[in-house]
């Protein structure tokens, strides 16, 4: 189960497509080459086990319809025995966080091996994971299954999300923001008693699909605003991959009024004084066999309109010119690289297909 | 109560602000240069009468702080008692159309003159009016003050206004095609056995403030879409007030990925050839006296930034080079001259002011 | 050098590619499965023959970055030689028509077929090519080449496209309408003495990259305009592709505040009453085998965001309640199936391959 | 001259009205209270002097069509004896630094006061104001002039402006950032050990009305890209307005896909422990007597929505849990009170009025 050898091909699912999220993923899956003849199972989230109907997935999606099996795929209601029957070896949970954390150690009661898209497994600490209000049936058995889940960052965690039963995929912020400053806190460049600000913006697609009074376009339209300042949830992902402390971090988030696309702007002051080539030479070597992760060459700066639509993460910087002062700015897509392409980057290292494979 | 000497001021109130029309007749009421020294009433739509809780105005509407009055003024609960103690003379309901039904004919009984921005009061045709599904606790009563109400259109029924108890404030989509093609169907130039096509545009602030699937940022941003083909609510307006019948009539409004503003592009054929000055001159007679409405010299055409933020309609002509084909461009904002600065409009009238107070 | 038989790949080269037109075009390319080993050439637009600097792909293009081959290509200057030295057999030109109409005839005479982006071969009509002032050099030869020119929409002219040498590939706004009438007025369903409306709204990008005062963002965003009114140069391709003539179509375009996108909605009436299921079932029929259309059942209408970004066509209906009135929507997004992918759907019927091979 | 008695109206003529901060100065002058009777002169900015075409003010901006006087202006030629003809007392220079630079000692010099709304006069250290190029033809006076020249902040400076002949409009992103920090720093609550970050955001009218490929519609929408990393031309002046040194600054700005607007986030540490309360009451004593700025009470923080077509700065906090680190959120509009209401306010001052009138 846990193997890497290259599998031909592989039989998944999907739990929770009516979201944005699970939408580029079931749109991902479909186009990717290796799963031409094993389409994805899909399976509604808003489905009881056991009863409900089943709707068409173009129903759900029209924007599909056309793509390889589409057409004939279904939404069907969620039911382990099925999942079983039908051999599915990979669960992807696009689901909420409580669910996902019910839903993980069922699957792999069921020898099936889990990408989860919510937060559910992504933090060790239970302080850091209090903001979810997670509750666990059996608390021993769930912390043991926490501690045996790999934050499914494939830049930094590679060879264990290939042998991992359950892959706790990153939030879209913390991608950004962990993969812009992981480099350098890795080559101890930061000086960190001037602490991390990161000051990150978000398109609304961020903030979920149901209709609310700040994702309506009246709201978000010709706006920027900020939000959570000083409590957003992906604040204890971003301090546990980097080893901060609360302290040492800044972080505000902002709504964009854009569809997709996060932009982190971040500053550090550097131990000492560098050049621009000094810290693109450390992006590089750290990024020099990540195919998602594209490091800009200044005077070029990541933008959104360079990483929409793609699954790439793009990171760049600029120094100040007493080579002390450093600001990076990390791009991604949050639907994409932010949660379903890093979720597709995950299942390809997990089969032992190489990483970048229906993404490019 | 009807009579239209001069008032040196006016007693308002205002029933529904907390929608977006309610937000802008807020604004337009309390920068009105002679309600300086008598801000208007706020009354909650949302609060049945002699309970409920007070709120700060600029709680609600944050936006409107710092303008005269407005941090000093709370939206109360609704309660007839207060209006006749306040001695107001005219109520603004910016209520949903049921309750402005219900409503109107209780103001009159308190001889307080009405403004309803909503579509209860607009339709003469039962067959018409039948979309909203309004029912009279006492029909007959009701069928008089269908006929006594007079369609706030100042610039089709400017004397009626003046003098009326009752004025339903016309809605948006229909202004724009209504002042698009009166002058021209007064003038008898359209050859009707061809019928009109009115292709509308609309910013999403008209589909209202409740947070829906299609008012959700990530369906209208980038994105266009037609809806009510054959079925929009505003069309029996618009029949009404041009004396059209359904046949000669094709409506069809588009939700455009914008906060405000609506573009009608008009299509109509003319009984024999014409030049557009014959054209523009039928316009700039027939709106001279009219200040709210801008006729354009071909070839500027409105465009929807020139009328956003304005109490104008702006309405411009492109001739076929055999001078038979029309093309009529007719912009304006929803909020403003498609309801609240329409409804000031018309209170201005009743209140013998000049049509344009508080709009320029 | 006309052969339908099925090639394994192909060796292509694309004549301007600073345009967005010409990116999406690279993209295409690069991404198409059966190219992936033999990557297009670059060639600018601007360069003159025989001079002038190489410049690297993703300076351009720096979104094309991490795609197959992309880090490794270059815009080289354009060079006749070369393209035979490369052994070139399909160029495209995404240049302005001028040079399209003098490249066009050297391409063929260098044995190399093309596929023209641009308008210059798309109409057979003096008349209406006169609005893009095309002069040739050897007019008789460019006559008989015109004659030869076949107009590159698949769905109307698949086999002769696929033997053709050169093809002129549709525009945006014409694709979109004539997709939406065609198979109504081949069924000869539609009442033409009333004639035809097309109201097309189209995203900025169609304007081109070139800044103007009208693509400025203060000019687009948050607005609509007509423009063109009566006047547009892609009425001439409408009705020659569709037998019509000046008097029976009413064209409006108009730019929306997005990034891409057409909607058009095509207002006719009917010969005699219908229902809703004739008019899909003649659509149907019409686009059987058309990978590339998607033809909605009512009540799902088009959108824009269910297109963008794929190389499909949609079109939905309403009919009025007598059956006589009908309006069509019809969308695309107009860099895709409006330009680049309509082109790539060319190739592939050129090349033998199926008609959606990259695209999907 | 110079004087502060309260005059009943003003004659005011405006320099370069063609661009985006000289129409919304336009706008405001013609319906400004004072100036109903006395409408401002326009000048072209593109017309040299003593020749030159006169244009009608509604033909280079339609929508001003309709307002006090406007369809009657036109943009006249400038000329220094007309505008001591017509007795014009104040000047208002919307037009490019250089021009700015030279126009204001010839304007002192035809006893006309002068509102320059460039950067030409902002800076009094020669360092900061290099990075504009600036040339005196006669070096003393103008360092002279430089001295005399009031920094036309009213918040910070109203006695002067209100005596002064030459005001220097500040610069969109200073005003947002010194009117968010000015009270802190007076206060001396921040640590400046840790410096200032200001991380800060602007619509799209901040970059001018020349088209420029990042002013293009596809360049800027549903973007957002940083720019000018440790060298914008404002950072000059917020460092001499705020005392403080170029190390204590960290200064980005961002280019949103918006039409207007600046947010800017700023985050510093403070000398101790605070409350809330504490830091709203610094600023509420700070601008007690300053009708632009709202300052708000948390947790509502400002967002762009809230001051867009208002003249107010708004400004508003968030402390984290430990009372040490505070982020502040200011926004305005960067035409209005980061550029041309904060002129008419200047004007007010000079005039004698009330600072907001005409303004809200």
């Amino acid at each position: 189960m846990t193997t890497t050898t290259t599998n031909p091909t592989l039989r998944t699912a999907v739990a929770g497509v009516t979201g944005y999220a699970g939408a580029e993923l079931a749109r991902l899956l479909l186009l990717h080459p290796r799963l031409r003849e094993t389409p994805p199972m899909f399976l509604g989230r808003m489905l009881p086990e056991g009863e409900g109907t089943t709707i068409a997935l173009t129903s759900l999606h029209p924007q599909l319809s056309g793509l390889p099996h589409a057409d004939d795929l279904s939404v069907t209601p969620f039911d382990w025995e099925q999942l079983q029957r039908e051999g599915v070896e990979i669960l992807f949970l696009a689901t909420p966080h409580e669910q996902a954390r019910e839903w993980a150690p069922q699957a792999l009661a069921h020898n099936i091996r889990v990408i989860d898209l919510s937060a559910a497994w992504r933090l060790q600490h239970d302080a850091n994971r209090a903001i979810y209000k997670l509750t666990d049936a059996d608390p021993a058995a769930a912390q043991a299954l926490q501690r045996e889940a790999v934050y499914g960052s494939p830049e930094l965690h590679g060879p264990a999300i290939a042998a991992a039963r359950l892959v706790a995929n990153p939030g879209c912020y913390a991608t950004s923001i962990i993969l812009g400053l992981a480099p350098l806190l890795r080559a101890n460049l930061i000086d960190l008693t001037f602490g991390v600000v990161a000051d990150a913006k978000s398109g609304v697609s961020g903030a979920g699909k149901t209709p609310t009074a700040n994702t309506h376009f009246m709201y978000a339209a010709d706006n920027l605003s900020a939000y959570a300042v000083f409590g957003h949830r992906h604040t204890g992902e971003i301090l546990e991959q980097l080893h901060l402390t609360n302290a040492q971090l800044q972080f505000t988030p902002h709504l964009l009024p854009i569809p997709r696309g996060i932009l982190s702007t971040i500053y550090v002051r550097l131990n000492q004084a560098a050049s621009l080539v000094d810290i693109q030479n450390c992006f590089f070597d750290f990024y020099v066999a990540s195919p998602m992760v594209r490091v800009r060459r200044s005077p070029l700066l990541p933008q959104i309109q360079h990483v929409v639509r793609t699954s790439f993460c793009d990171i760049g910087f600029q120094l100040s010119p007493d080579g002390k002062k450093l600001v990076i700015v990390s791009c991604l897509d949050n639907l994409l690289k932010g949660a379903s392409s890093q979720a597709i980057q995950n299942m390809n290292l997990m089969a032992g297909w190489h990483e970048s494979e229906g993404l490019i």
